[in-house]
């Protein structure tokens, strides 16, 4: 899924991502790289097992060095969300407390709002085997948790701050179904082209007897501009098909290669070969 | 973050997964894994390069055994998507040719929709280095592709499958922004209830001498009012201080424990300690 264009200006801006006493350097490194995927970049460890740095977590980073070389390794969670007005915790279970819980798309959206009025936040994420203790969620305003499969619920951290910072993305975007590139503007062809492009395939297969016998004729007709109705072929679309039939029409059986081509291909220009012609 | 509830109903139905020439086995466990969490459950591998089976990939597969039990093994993309009615490329890079582009929302909803519709579906990753070739993508239907970070675009292929599986189970929710527990309705107190709670605080202030000098006792009142009331406070919240307005007001300064209780008790009471008294 490579697609990385160093031209482009790196996303840095967002949500801390804080991880309370991460056990594995390997996490931490996916942990960044899901993080510079969708434009986040700081990190917060607090007390990571393993000591910082951790070259098995710059190795497993993909290259997201600016998250890894931008570490901050704090003693205790306290001291982790100190300077940030507003902040998440992560959590697969129900609590008994105060706090509102929201899903990660609406989670998401409460970070970016409070981002564009300027204040700092932060998401913690748990250890890998149970999570986070009851008072480290206690010191977080609300909790988000994830709409997995009931029977089968073990997201890593990893997965969970990627799921985070995905819907962190998203919340920026114009809309929640850009997407980065297009294909081709899908617009239907103005009629005369896909009337062209019978009228071409039909005097084809006249030519060879296709509609046999004679009276049902008109209904087979029906059928083929059903089927090729349908689709909604674009102009661009329908050249290729135009293409298509000439190559059928051209090389038939009855006439090998080479014999009577002008003739036909004078017949296919009659019949509406520059895709335009026939209505001009 | 683990939280399964084997009590729950195992969900399996969704698009076909299918992997591209997987070279490594831990990145198909890890497939597994997310597909598992997030109710998939038909994995299909096109000649992975190390075989199959393969036990590392059961073993980061987190035991998600019914997806690695089940993964059925092809020797071409055709043979794989052969009983498929409609297919999904992922992309990261603009492919020229006719294929419609969605983002992941939209990807997700599109196989939801045909899912209701009863056809079978299914989506296409490529191998970890270069994704898929373009007469692979050609076999598709149409493309997603991942609102990425332009400046650091490195989704792995476990990464890519776990947003595709979430977009896909979020296209089954009620609403987006369900989650699977709730907090506690943030209702606000009926007034009476913060009314005695401002009603008590202010009694034990002034007991006190906290609003002096007395001409600016109405804006401190006025303030300490504001202050309270912003919060909008539910019921519970606000049994919670007046139990602490309480205490602080028992045990005073002046006053060590153990004095004059009956008195400072029956004074709490008439300032509306019971937290209706005050207005019946």
């Amino acid at each position: 899924m490579a697609g990385t264009d160093r031209e482009q200006t790196l996303l840095t801006d967002g949500p801390a991502i804080i991880l309370v006493e991460p056990q594995l350097g390997e996490n931490i490194g996916m942990v960044a790289r899901a993080m510079a995927n969708f434009g986040l970049s700081e990190l917060r460890l607090v007390n990571p097992r393993d000591g910082w740095p951790s070259e098995k977590a710059r190795a497993t980073a993909s290259r997201a060095d600016h998250v890894i070389d931008n570490v901050a390794v704090f003693g205790d969670l306290a001291s982790a969300i100190a300077d940030l007005s507003f902040v998440f915790a992560t959590t697969a279970r129900q609590r008994d407390n105060f706090k509102p819980v929201r899903g990660p798309v609406d989670a998401g959206r409460a970070l970016r709002s409070r981002f564009l009025a300027g204040q700092k936040t932060g998401i913690l994420f748990g250890r890998e085997r149970f999570g986070l203790f009851n008072e480290e969620v206690g010191l977080a305003d609300e909790i988000v948790t994830f709409p997995v499969n009931p029977a089968f619920a073990s997201l890593n951290i990893a997965q969970a701050v990627l799921l985070m910072a995905y819907e962190w993305m998203k919340s920026g975007m114009e809309s929640e179904i850009a997407t980065p590139f297009s294909g081709p503007d899908v617009v239907p062809a103005e009629k005369e082209h896909l009337i062209g492009l019978l009228t071409h395939l039909e005097a084809a297969l006249s030519a060879r007897g296709y509609f046999r016998p004679a009276p049902k004729k008109p209904k087979m007709v029906d059928n083929l501009r059903a089927v090729l109705t349908r689709p909604g072929f674009t102009e661009a679309e329908i050249k290729v098909l135009r293409g298509v039939v000439a190559s059928l029409d051209y090389f038939s059986p009855k006439e090998p290669r080479g014999s009577g081509y002008p003739d036909r291909k004078a017949e296919a220009d009659r019949a509406g070969g520059t895709g335009r012609g026939e209505h001009e």
